[in-house]
């Protein structure tokens, strides 16, 4: 559904596209609302994404998205630098530093092993956490990846090459969350939580 | 959910959720995929954005979006230019072009009356409008706004005002629409089908 008569909205639209989970009906609706209501929020935008897509890196220690050579967390001196915890993505970092209980340092994947969409353990660098977790500083790797099948495989491939490596590999609990009633809780979990009974 | 250690991805996502219809989530999605998996696409983006807000404009005859002074449909000397057809956005334009069933032209409104939410007849040019109708030339206004209750109401007034000047102003059918069994129709469409009859 191409708006007529604008070819820099038709190419706004088709670049609108390129966003996960857009589709033409709302690239569309997107375009219009901007051009409509909010040129100045379409010019910050733009600012946004090139200097998003030229200035930001990956961190040369832990891989997360950094302007710097090393992250400022990778850097903050009041890190356990003996524990690394290794998550899927900057968000799923993010949200264990919420909790507020790590203290160590992050290794974040930038994604998981996926075979079935081709993405090996190369596309995931795993080579360069092998390198990162062999430094002689870190003595346990925290896997915290995903409990989805993905999650777990890349946990495993991990943990084997870990271990091969002398290191202490340890995976997040599994378990029934907290504040949950066991009545409400799928089988799964149940189960998985009588197995890591402590 | 900010994504650690990179103010620009973070400006980036701020910026993100200044689209229609994106939260914090689905704004760090699109950021983390664009600079993992599609830095060219981000680039094309901050383009296609600062293009579209500094080079579109509005028709002069017309309103919808252009980069010229008067758009092409406008400009065309194949138009009936007796007949003027009154939408309110540009996709809804595109959706009566497509029917190939109009060869006369356009008036985008860019909205539509909506006093709940205080968008009254200056905030969607009708006064452009009533210009812009008793050119001389135009000899039938058709009200295409959609048969929501805001259209409707944004038809009635325009339908008062061009009367009033002396135009013929006409309204798309109600009706069935093409293809339906009356058994699954809704009885309101029903009853306009009736009342519309011919
Ligand atoms: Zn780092
Ligand atoms: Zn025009």
């Amino acid at each position: 559904m191409p708006l007529l008569n604008a070819n820099a909205l038709n190419a706004l639209i088709e670049a609108l596209r390129r966003l996960p989970g857009v589709g033409v009906k709302s690239a569309s609706r997107m375009a219009f609302h901007l051009l409509q209501h909010d040129r100045q929020g379409a010019q910050l935008l733009a600012q946004a994404l090139q200097q998003a897509a030229t200035q930001v890196r990956h961190c040369s220690l832990c891989h997360t998205f950094t302007e710097d050579e090393v992250c400022a967390t990778c850097r903050d001196p009041q890190r356990d630098r003996s524990k690394l915890c290794v998550v899927e993505t900057p968000a799923d970092q993010a949200a264990v530093e919420r909790t507020a209980a790590f203290k160590g340092l992050y290794f974040v994947l930038m994604g998981k092993l996926s075979p079935l969409d081709g993405i090996g353990p190369k596309d995931i660098g795993l080579s360069k956490l092998f390198d990162r977790a062999t430094d002689g500083v870190v003595q346990e790797v925290i896997l915290a990846t995903n409990f989805t099948a993905e999650g777990e495989a890349t946990a495993h491939v991990i943990a084997e090459a870990l271990k091969a490596r002398g290191l202490k590999v340890t995976r997040l609990a599994r378990g029934v969350p907290a504040g949950s009633e066991l009545e409400y809780v799928d089988l799964g979990t149940i189960a998985h939580a009588l197995v890591d009974r402590r």
